[in-house]
């Protein structure tokens, strides 16, 4: 009997039921923004996210001066709000204390696919090694669980999820036993020299260029800029 | 405008409905081991093949002896069957121009998954080129439908669907959009040299290695043994 915790990828939020039974901790990624926002809100202060998954829900918020309310779709800022997933908005000193709001595509969706797991986290490659420790630290059967694009595979996801299983398993003290983990892992070990190169041909990082984002995504490609990591707390997110 | 066709890959029938607008013809995967079966036997003389659901449906067909009736779950030859999925079953003078009824684990799922669709083909690594040929023929939009395991992402669908989107890419006529099929590509490429080596590690290779299946899986990764490319008629396959 192997007494290893397990550490596993689902590729789509649509596999989550298939995976859900190995997982004692979900980790939620979107690195193409949205898990790379939430973190760089948290590192600038933010005291709370309320992750919502219809533009409407946000509405309602922003009727309250209280809230920053955020919302994406289709890697835009929705007419009528100020803020969407680009880190760069939240690194503002305006926010400190304050509570976000955030609808976006993918990474608010996967976050309630996840609303029946016990224990939820947020995971970018911009606090990598944070995740890495925290999942350590726990020692529980590990799921995570990429946003993917419209609910299909995405590549900087599975990238991001490779290089959390690739240093769970070099630790020993983690053992995987799907192949999507096998091949994340695979594939994070081909791009981990030249992440952004590795990605040029990846579909959301042309959907992204095309509108002009290549600062943001060089931002959220760049592993290790910040040591929080965002834990659902009931409904909301809070600094870990 | 880019007038290419597209190729792209499904790694599970419970993303199908994410993929199907895209695919005017659908390459039903599940290398180890129905598609290397269903492609043996017809290689082998079998007439018809009638890919059925549930072993209730299979057992129907065993009170009529013009029937090769073959039912796999799990790996094994369901208990009063005697043919399985090993392509090896199937190399047997006694099938010529017989048909066979065959339920399996996944394969059949994924086939019946496709209903659907247009035009389904049967593809595996032993008849790879021939399926290649068969798809620069046509020349339509190509979605290949990975089998997996239970549902879940598997790497040998996967390297093979990364096999036929590499060649159909290095002709110039085809073109992929998704990140499944760009990762598909970069797994194939990895392992093209020594895809049994590079297996080792997959979940479905322990399984049937566990089951003293070795012979079977060596035959079922080795490309190019068979020109037959199965095809749909009505609710059956045929020689294509």
């Amino acid at each position: 009997m192997d007494s290893r915790k397990k550490v596993e990828v689902c590729f789509s939020p649509n596999l989550y039921s298939l995976h859900k039974e190995d997982a004692d901790i979900v980790v939620v990624i979107d690195v193409l923004r949205a898990t790379s926002a939430i973190c760089a809100a948290f590192d600038n202060g933010i005291k709370k996210i309320i992750p919502v998954s219809t533009v409407e829900e946000a509405i309602e918020y922003k009727r309250n001066k209280n809230y920053i309310v955020a919302a994406e779709r289709k890697g835009k800022i929705v007419d009528g709000f100020e803020f969407g997933n680009s880190p760069y908005s939240y690194m503002n000193e305006n926010i400190k204390g304050k509570t976000l709001v955030l609808t976006t595509t993918n990474g608010t969706k996967a976050f309630h696919t996840a609303k029946d797991a016990k224990h939820v986290i947020i995971g970018s490659l911009i606090n990598l090694d944070a995740v890495c420790d925290y999942l350590f630290k726990e020692y529980k059967n590990v799921m995570i669980l990429a946003s993917g694009w419209q609910n299909k595979f995405c590549l900087e996801d599975t990238i991001c999820a490779g290089a959390i299983v690739e240093k769970l398993l070099s630790s020993g003290k983690f053992n995987s036993e799907h192949d999507s983990s096998i091949a994340a892992k695979f594939l994070f070990l081909s791009a981990r020299d030249n992440i952004f190169g590795y990605l040029k041909a990846s579909s959301h990082r042309r959907r992204l260029r095309a509108l002009n984002l290549n600062k943001d995504i060089k931002y959220c490609l760049t592993p290790n800029q910040t040591d929080v990591v965002p834990i659902r707390e009931n409904d909301y997110l809070v600094k870990g």
